[in-house]
């Protein structure tokens, strides 16, 4: 049993580790933390815990966090950078959901962030969670960087064909659809149920701050130049993120179908579904899985990736405790283990 | 471990069952059966079971079926009468998710159902499966017969105070509210998204199957003529049923919230919520759990109890596990420790 | 042509008017206003209205709004009775559609709205607008308080029984369901689609504003006291409000139907449905109509009564319109001539 | 006034039509047809226009059709081509909202839609009645084949660069999402609630109908060979078509968004946005408007243009009324002149 804290419980990232680790074998909740809340009971806020998580929001205290053996940051941008030094001194092991960690040149991530980064000297250190690409450094992690919702789908969707060198890594496009808890759990108008529902739209087509986390990645693997256009939408639903990937084939006749096969073989949480198949988000919904599938229409030069996962679990919570697990060598389904609710 | 069986697993109570029993500690599935899909593999309808069940939707076989130590019945209403006498011969225990065996007076159910019942001499036999009623007949039982779904929130909800003698039993009033799965996975074009969403209605005001299945489990409890006008409305969502219930107090000055609180402590799955409160479906989707709260309007004489279950869970698979558990002793948690998932 | 200004005119009540003022035939559209947005062109704010309405928001003016025949005010409760007497002093006609008015009792307002009211005087002149029942009145009158979402469906729900003498009036019961947008246009977590959707619950239980509104309607006609239990539920929609209504029947032999029917003939907004009928709320989105159906089940001596109105029309803007029309002469029905769009 | 009528009116895009046929003002509707619910009252089934259209469904009768002035077929795909020939001999004049005369080439319409064609020796003379690009022909159109709901988005957002040779005409990707409705009225598993809310899924990636209907409206009119790849998305609402379009620029410094002012200047039904913005398809909904907006993300060599429909209306029904003002020299805006409701 190790001891785990939560900064920011108060989202929907929060209230999803919460729900995961208040089954987890190997876990004992310590801490959660919360400014404007602290002082109320956690389940009084998310009645789905009563009788599962007795905790209290507390003011964020770096000694009481520096008690876990790993604190987890469920917080706004910028909130971590600010304490993780001091919980990495104290020896904490530190996964952070939200983007300090994500970049690793400082000085793009002031671009699309807005802020100066607070700890650059970290972010060299800090392991890019994503455990089907980086599962060896995880292991040995100090401290974590959670990768975004769109990054983990669109990554693991072009990775296989970027790897193999298959398709033009210069002409990508990402069209990429999330549910409306990718917006967070805070008051706005722009994300009320008669404002989001019934509709459907982009946002962010100018630049959205995925776009070099994604870039970054891709172009780790491959190299060479990469070319993305990424495009997110705002999908009337809860949860679920749909990343439909364009890439342009540079060789002909391979079986791309094996290619997807044997890159995810082993791999607890991806699934790479029959050709021919329509991943529905809903069949990932509240589950950690990926599911993928790959077509050519009409044999065509283009491939055309289909992409699921649910952005709070796989796209948020859920990759964290993966994470977590990796870290301290438990079982990886550990905690991860639930089937998607359908309908 | 015990062997089970599933009589009819394509619809939502059917991947219901698939999605609990697949991780139940105690249970190893033997079998599912449909006629229409025999041959398909069940994972291919419902892709949320990919990697989690390999079974192969089969015919119903009593031969097979007789191996099992427990049957659940997921069909449509009238089928299971058709197979239970020999399974139980064969000394299979079974539950009946349908309503055939939930009404004691043949004439009844052939009033309300429309059709002639094929074994009566079991109804008598029959257990009534409210398991937070009646537990002890259950352990024993070789027929279950799992509530339906408004029953269990309207009973549950009313029961403490008809117990109790505090409300006039002939002029309650149950306005219940449930979710579009209620309605099953078949197709029609009432419950299809462009004609369910975006919409509320009253259906069955001239009288709906429930109805007597209500006033039965009511009159047993107080031995008094019963009058209950029950109204039930579509509600614009997946999953959920919300009951509002409302009597005439008999009695003033008595303490509401105490008996509902002592009714239930020790109870897993019902969560009375603190006075003022207003349960809302989704603490409870996916969940076995029953939330309750009591509240006495500018005290007066009218009580209004609010019931919030899980139409496929509590109202359906989940309690029909939780019969399970208790017919087989296991812990009655047993594959139904999910947390709601919220959002 | 009249000349209309619209008070705070930036929540789904302002928009709703501006939606159906545009298309007046005998309406001007002079000023819009709103203290924050005061500057932006309303077509920004809300894109269905590019082309159509090419006003800008301005500072709330009483100079400027003194040049209008007719203003409305879609403001919080508490704004219009600070302008209203000034108003009205310069000749100009009100329609609030805020609460300020409602009430003939102003220490009854005081008690629910909690401030004091700033012009008591004018509550007796005020007069009720609710077409059906008022329409004389309102055709002389200085100062119309529309009526509240829910106190439009059920009064005109009950009304007919009630004037007939029909119904017990000190046992009634009012289960009504109201889309999201009767909770504004604000931010707020409450109302996110991530809160709101595919979830059902009650609130309000102790006590609604809307409450002792519908009492002293009620009570107005039958000049009996009104026992009255009021439940609000948020339903997962935007638009529409359910009501549904319970009263014990006095007498036994009636023909409701034609009770009904012959209240309301004659009237173009109001359509009695069919004995057996179930009214959906979508079959009244986006138009001023209400829809009717009277139910006595199993013939017993309970009488449900189902309504529903789009809460944002017949509950508050289309309402307005209808009470413009009738105090300025014009056809009732210019204006509101929409059919509910359906799917 | 002419007399319109319409076969097979019980789906979506004939109950849409009826809605606005209701209120043209130079329209009379004269007989709707259905053979499945041929003596059932329209307003029995649609509630929304009961007191607006008092017809009776009636057997499809040649006879009494080629007393109207114009037949609209809103009939699955296959019914029309057999009943027009007759018709336009009898000198009525036939607008079909199904695909039989969308396709110039009979071959290609027999290889997509699996039927030989009743008269291919129509197809030539059919009008493509996109009104904002084939005005002049629609005027003088006997026949004409109302647009595809995805091809009316992704061409009128594709033609101003097409057509001005801006971008390459053999790399176009169109990502389009749809609601509900575009799958129809009819029962079916798929596109029940509890199948299609809450999730979101591409369909027909390996080749969808409506690509070979956009790939010959491009190609006449570049002139040249056009590649594209379409991706079609089922969305979790009733209504509207968000495209998301993608190509590569062949040239720079040219200001895009003044060739899409340009184009559409004088166009009634056709927005273009201001730069950057995000139309939503709610700003549409129940209108015959499309709103287009044109990105160039990073100043790269993609140009990203969004277009939004309602596909009952601007992509069906409405574009049908349009076709018919054409045609018979009436204000092109009446019967079309609602606004979106919003919210």
């Amino acid at each position: 049993m190790i001891k785990a804290g939560i900064v920011g419980g108060t989202g929907y990232t929060g209230v999803e580790l919460l729900r995961i680790l208040a089954r987890h074998p190997e876990v004992e909740l310590q801490a959660i933390t919360s400014r404007s809340e602290a002082g109320q009971a956690v389940a009084d806020m998310f009645p789905n815990l009563r009788g599962r998580v007795d905790l209290v929001f507390s003011e964020p205290d770096l000694g009481r966090l520096s008690e876990c053996d790993v604190v987890f940051f469920a917080t706004p941008n910028g909130i971590a950078m600010t304490m993780v030094p001091e919980l990495i001194k104290a020896g904490v092991r530190v996964i952070d959901l939200a983007a300090d960690f994500r970049l690793k040149d400082a000085s793009l991530w002031q671009k699309w962030y807005g802020m100066e980064h607070a700890c650059p000297n970290l972010l060299e250190e800090a392991v890019y969670g994503l455990v089907e690409i980086n599962r060896g450094q995880i292991q040995e992690a100090r401290l974590v960087a959670n990768p975004g919702c769109y990054p983990t789908a669109v990554q693991l969707g072009f990775l296989p064909l970027i790897e193999e060198g298959l398709i033009d890594p210069t002409s990508l496009i990402a069209d990429a659809k999330s549910g409306v808890s990718g917006a967070g759990r805070k008051a706005s108008v722009g994300t009320l149920l008669c404002e989001a529902s019934e509709s459907f739209k982009a946002y962010g087509v100018p630049g959205h701050r995925h776009l070099p986390e994604i870039m970054q990645g891709l172009q780790y693997a491959t190299g060479e130049q990469i070319g993305l256009t990424f495009v997110p939408h705002l999908t009337p639903m809860i949860r679920g993120i749909h990343a439909t990937l364009y890439g342009r084939l540079t060789e002909s006749g391979r079986d791309l179908q094996m290619i997807y096969t044997n890159k995810y073989s082993g791999e607890h949480f991806v699934d790479v579904m029959p050709a021919g198949a329509h991943p529905e988000t809903r069949s990932v919904r509240g589950s950690n899985m990926v599911r993928l599938a790959v077509h050519q229409p009409q044999d065509g030069d283009v491939v055309v990736i289909l992409a699921v996962i649910d952005n709070l679990v796989k796209g948020a919570a859920g990759q964290a405790v993966q994470n977590m697990n990796v870290m301290f060598g438990f079982d990886e389904l550990d905690g991860l283990n639930d089937i998607a609710v359908i309908p």
